[in-house]
């Protein structure tokens, strides 16, 4: 007699990027059309040679570097990341309000630790990130769903309708993921501002925010003396360096709740890995300038994606938000998405996310939409992938 | 208003290690006599100079090294981990059994997931290892104590008389952390036998298991063909070659419980991270000798604890466990060991964890003992740690 599944995890989907993944694997592609692989958001080439060196170095000359480190983080990445985001928010944030995390995803995981348990709620506007999801259906927690008003963005009116004595937060991501829309400052203000009237947390998710189309601070949330009583920001190392595979992310808040934190993360993982640590400490040093070029290339692959999107539409497919690194598209047919992604892999080479794998199930939006991970390809890959699209018919 | 904090991890304690490092903040020790930090498991020098060199190598040369891998870890450690197990446990374990996870912690994590919600149960022997304690506390899990039997041994009679409806696992730590017992092999299999009986799992935690004081295998429970629909293995690559900062770990399940595992992994931290497994690997293919030196060396550490020992005990310390990384001590005084654990930092410039960290709230036992990590210390540091106890008075 086998043990049973703990239901709450079973009831979760399994993880969409290696879902798509195993629709690749074993197939071959023309070497004159291969694979255009838009699935996941993620760098694929490695961090300069400036930080690949300095890791190697770190490795071969830093003793502690192979050793425990501190639950909440290396002190001095705290502290850079106090001091830069204190600059580019124009707020005070100290390397007390700063934790350290393997990747922004447990950042997420661990502010949710500290607000909800079984049976409570969080509302997460749709389409949605899959892996909050995931981490609210695999707790216990209903993720209530907050679907979009117009230009995708979530409306806080809607919200407050939503609202009920089991929420615990609101979660926003902007830059989004998976719609690529950059939601206004203003608007973030107005659910900072119903978090607060309600005693809930407003997690802002800021994984992709080193490519926002905007120059300056995104938002002004932090430039409010007391931010810390409703705000939770994630970040994440992984985009702006490339360094996916050293989990490395960032979470901002009281130090009330980091200490709540410190126990989540000491249980989950004891420490975050101390080179990832170091290369991103090194990034935040080092690569400003490269950073910025690589937000400028980013911007002109958004840019390669509207124009490919000009009225009119691609052969029936429709852009509906394009920023960062992601465009979410809709497209003409009438089969659902999720069935949709395997024709475009088989036919067109094409691997993208389905809608289905962002919205609520039977969402009828997620059945007509698709994730585009663009900035994962370059300008000429952008081409063949709208030339591919423009081809492909059922 | 300020969003409250979800009550499960309230409940749960802080960090112990975070909590003794603080007992030790801002104290100047005596350069002729400093500080015997016997408080965290870990080794307190870098690996060898061939596996830092391989990790600055896999950071130049291998662009992948930097990029997300597979959730469950890179193919290759999977298949090296299956290799290497089937061989030291003559047992028939594949890839398909395996994971790799940041650290050791994230196993057990993940394995509760998949086997227990709020409201379930989980059977822990005491002396408890405090991360399970937390884990479970955290996530509305009730940590149900075996209180040991004779030489710190868990009962399965015991046992058997705590599982009721909820319980979903059984969890073992040998070698012991924190009592440093190894459990005979026979023991081990009759706690299998009463999971199985029951169908729930048996967790066994093998953290220490390179440092075992027994050659071959520790257990036979892998050589049982259907091993896998009860027994879930929990391994660190941490202690072996010393890579605790790089936070590599393993699990050994069926292949269906890893399917859910990967929902779990994959949200809480995507992937492990690289250079650490690229260690790993490394180090398992070309450290075995380097290791079973690094065995030798540890099991001649306890010799000397065991020898400092010997009756008459150290001026009324006893010596209750001793084997891989950890000597437990009854201590002789009538004030609790959380309170002694100061009185050691400040009196005698030794730092060791409390048995209260091990064992439930009030619990006797725990007042009474100590968990030593003596393998971070030489011998000579072991003679003057047994020096210092030896003088140490109320």
């Amino acid at each position: 007699m086998m043990p049973p599944i703990n239901p709450n995890l079973s009831a979760a989907f399994p993880p969409p990027v290696m879902e798509a993944r195993r629709w690749v694997e074993g197939k071959v592609f023309p070497s004159n059309a291969p694979l255009i692989n838009v699935s996941q958001a993620a760098p694929i080439d490695p961090p300069p040679e400036g930080l690949r060196q300095a890791i190697a170095d770190a490795a071969l000359t830093l003793p502690e570097a192979h050793l425990y480190g501190p639950v909440l983080g290396l002190p001095a990445l705290r502290d850079e990341v106090a001091l830069q985001f204190s600059n580019a928010y124009g707020g005070n944030i100290s390397s007390e309000n700063v934790a350290i995390t393997s990747g922004c995803n447990q950042a997420f995981c661990a502010a949710i630790a500290t607000l909800a348990a079984t049976g409570d709620e969080v509302i997460l506007p749709t389409p949605w990130y899959f892996n909050h999801k995931m981490w609210l259906d695999m707790n216990g927690i209903t993720a209530v769903p907050l679907r979009p008003a117009s230009g995708l963005l979530p409306d806080p009116e809607k919200a407050a309708t939503l609202i009920t004595p089991r929420t615990r937060a609101i979660v926003l991501v902007t830059p989004n993921n998976p719609a690529g829309v950059e939601y206004p400052a203003e608007l973030i203000a107005r659910f900072r501002d119903l978090a607060r009237k309600h005693g809930i947390a407003l997690i802002i998710d800021e994984t992709y925010r080193d490519f926002h189309s905007q120059d300056g601070a995104p938002h002004g949330l932090l430039t409010d003396p007391s931010w810390d009583d409703t705000v939770i920001q994630l970040y994440s190392f992984s985009k702006a360096y490339r360094l996916t595979g050293h989990r490395v992310g960032a979470l901002v808040t009281s130090p009330e709740r980091l200490a709540q934190i410190e126990k989540f993360l000491d249980t989950v993982t004891i420490c975050p890995a101390q080179l990832g640590q170091h290369a991103a400490l090194w990034g935040m040093r080092n690569l400003g300038n490269w950073l910025a070029g690589e937000r400028r290339e980013i911007l002109k692959r958004a840019q390669a994606v509207r124009d490919g999107f000009e009225p009119p539409a691609n052969q029936g497919w429709r852009l509906l938000g394009c920023g960062a690194y992601f465009a979410y598209l809709e497209h003409p047919f009438s089969i659902p998405s999720n069935q949709l992604a395997q024709r475009l892999v088989d036919d067109v080479a094409i691997l993208a996310l389905p809608g289905t794998m962002f919205t609520p199930e039977g969402d009828p939006d997620g059945k007509q939409q698709f994730r585009v991970a663009f900035a994962n390809i370059d300008c000429d890959q952008i081409a063949s992938f709208l030339q591919r699209l423009a081809k492909f018919q059922l």
